[in-house]
């Protein structure tokens, strides 16, 4: 059955749980590309979120938090958008998983690998399908730059280096204590950690980590940075990254090969184009990837999956595979030693067949709530 | 006095011992630039070497290691040159001085903090000036770099990263042990240390590191590759850097601040343009610098400074600063913890006024010696 044929058959019905800055910049809006998914109720506490944003994409179902059950039995949704604070994640997808609801949860999937296991069983037990937002697995310079690397067009990749780094102004959610996922390492070193284990193809083994913190009064509850270096195993590769909340705007990487390098700045970003550059035998080519809707994208991958009985990628396990990581990157910060990762191993890397293209969606006014940066 | 007051009074005659790959293709010809220095001997094992480049530099006084202590009461020479592998810079500084000439050494100033203080002592109390090879600190790119960041452009500068990498082929005397100061750290993570503490104007205090290795025979005696992470001091700043034997050629640097970021790409490079690009507030000026004599500037400034009494900068301690850092970090490498490094500060930091500008050399016909990579 072609894609065309399903959408005409039956469209996934979301309901968008949590409407902060990310929901209504870009979740919100990307339903308009999502030709298999439909906007059909809006979970918030806020009154005025919920009156504005109902009335501007014509939603009726509205609820507060004390009525998620009520949202999740209503008859008019068969997902949720989970775009909570990370610590909440756990909690509303296994409320969802238990109502036959399946989930589409924002990265990173929750703040502990008990918290991931414990979603992933739920869904799983439940029938319901559990897929990590992790947009970049849809996004054609993320995917060709993977495809580069595994096609050997570097040589060998040995090193990953990545820096990610922006302004985050007090009083926002991404300066929660560390135990309720707030912190750089959650909010953004995620993406470097995702981005090295799909180009690497592999899981780190060994990881040490260094937060450090001005210390000002934004960073009382978190760390300001912190730099990390991961060990991956067989061939010994190594990466490092340094994601902070005090920088200006910086998202890169590179991929240092045996015999090419690859570059991508800005690597990360949803708003704005992504440009790669790519260096063999010393001759540089440079491309830069238009601005799409990577919203839209999981959104059409996620419906589709559901749909069709397939299984979505990025899947919880990917989403267990960076939390991981990052709880051992801090007790890395907490001891002052390397710390060792149990094996772990998935095979199921993004590919350039899970490319989906749609048009970027225009910023729309924002209701109640503010972007992280000034 | 003026300087060509001086040039006209006296050049300082040096000796450059060891005729490798550094050596012929910069050091030797960068004599040509430096009008207060004069190619005086040449001491090598190797005849053909002595002949050839004695013939083509036209230098009578020929030495062979044997001979060193000849050449040095010859009094054809008030300085050495010393481009000899890592673990001799102490025997061969320290019998320098012991004759009364000053010593030009390369970089890593030696294997060991007690070979640095050695050399710095022995250097001392024979009445002899001490200077490392650090060719940057004279280099406009890099000084003015240092100014930006010391000035404050960035906003407050709070971290570091770095990537260099190259190709070293079997059997380069850069893959000797690590107790005869062979591996990447030394070769090339030095020039890493050394911007970051000049950048930062600072001293790590605590690091951490991770070594990898591939495999491959080259790699018996040393590391292929070593990823950093340094902590400094005050406000925490962060710095991190790999390097690597086993890469295409990247050898690129860049500093976040709060409001603005500085690339340098290539950022330690001798025989190509340096390009520095400035990101402050969003808006982004990209200037490239060219390609200049190095070494030719180390020259000019260690003769003036012999000449005029002036002391060296960079000194001997800039050389202790930079490998009591290496022999932390392999010590990470080796006990899987944090190092915290003993308090040590110096207060000459490189500056803009230092800036010497002579014309790049032509890369001469190799006698008996080859480049590093492919």
């Amino acid at each position: 059955m072609s894609r065309t044929a399903k959408q005409n058959q039956k469209k996934i019905r979301y309901a968008v749980v949590g409407l902060g800055h990310i929901a209504q910049v870009a979740v919100l809006p990307a339903f308009a590309h999502a030709e298999n998914s439909e906007l059909a109720a809006l979970v918030s506490d806020n009154p005025e979120k919920l009156e504005k944003l109902g009335r501007r994409y014509k939603v009726k179902a509205r609820f507060s938090y004390d009525q998620f059950e009520e949202c999740l039995k209503s008859g008019v949704v068969d997902a949720v958008y989970i775009a909570l604070p990370n610590h909440l994640h756990r909690e509303y997808t296994e409320r969802a998983a238990r109502a036959g609801v399946h989930v589409l949860c924002e990265k990173p999937l929750a703040v502990t690998e008990d918290d991931c296991l414990a979603m992933i069983r739920t869904c799983e037990e439940n029938g319901v399908k559990l897929m990590v937002a992790y947009r970049l697995h849809f996004e054609e310079a993320n995917l060709k730059a993977i495809d580069l690397v595994h096609g050997g067009r570097l040589g060998d990749p040995r090193l990953f280096d990545s820096v990610f780094t922006m302004q985050v102004k007090e009083g926002d959610i991404r300066l929660n204590p560390r135990e309720l996922g707030g912190g750089p390492l959650y909010d953004i070193g995620v993406y470097c950690i995702n981005a090295v284990r799909n180009l690497f193809g592999a899981e780190p083994m060994e990881v040490v980590a260094f937060s450090a913190n001005n210390g000002e009064r934004r960073f009382q509850q978190c760390e300001e940075m912190t730099a990390a270096i991961l060990r991956f195993p067989g061939r010994e590769r190594l990466a490092s990254f340094t994601c902070s909340f005090n920088g200006t705007d910086v998202g890169t990487y590179r991929v240092v090969g045996t015999r090419g390098e690859l570059v991508m700045d800005p690597a990360y970003e949803y708003a704005e184009e992504l440009t790669q550059r790519v260096t063999i035998d010393g001759r540089t080519r440079e491309r830069t990837f238009p601005k799409r809707d990577q919203f839209a994208a999981e959104l059409i991958s996620f419906s589709e999956c559901i749909l069709t009985g397939a299984a979505p990628e990025p899947s919880g396990w990917e989403g267990l595979a960076d939390v991981r990581v990052i709880r051992a990157l801090y007790r890395s910060v907490e001891t002052g030693q390397l710390v060792t990762l149990p094996p772990f191993s998935k095979e199921d890397w993004p590919s350039l067949a899970q490319e989906i293209r749609r048009p970027p969606v225009s910023k729309p006014v924002l209701v109640n709530t503010e972007a992280p940066s000034e």
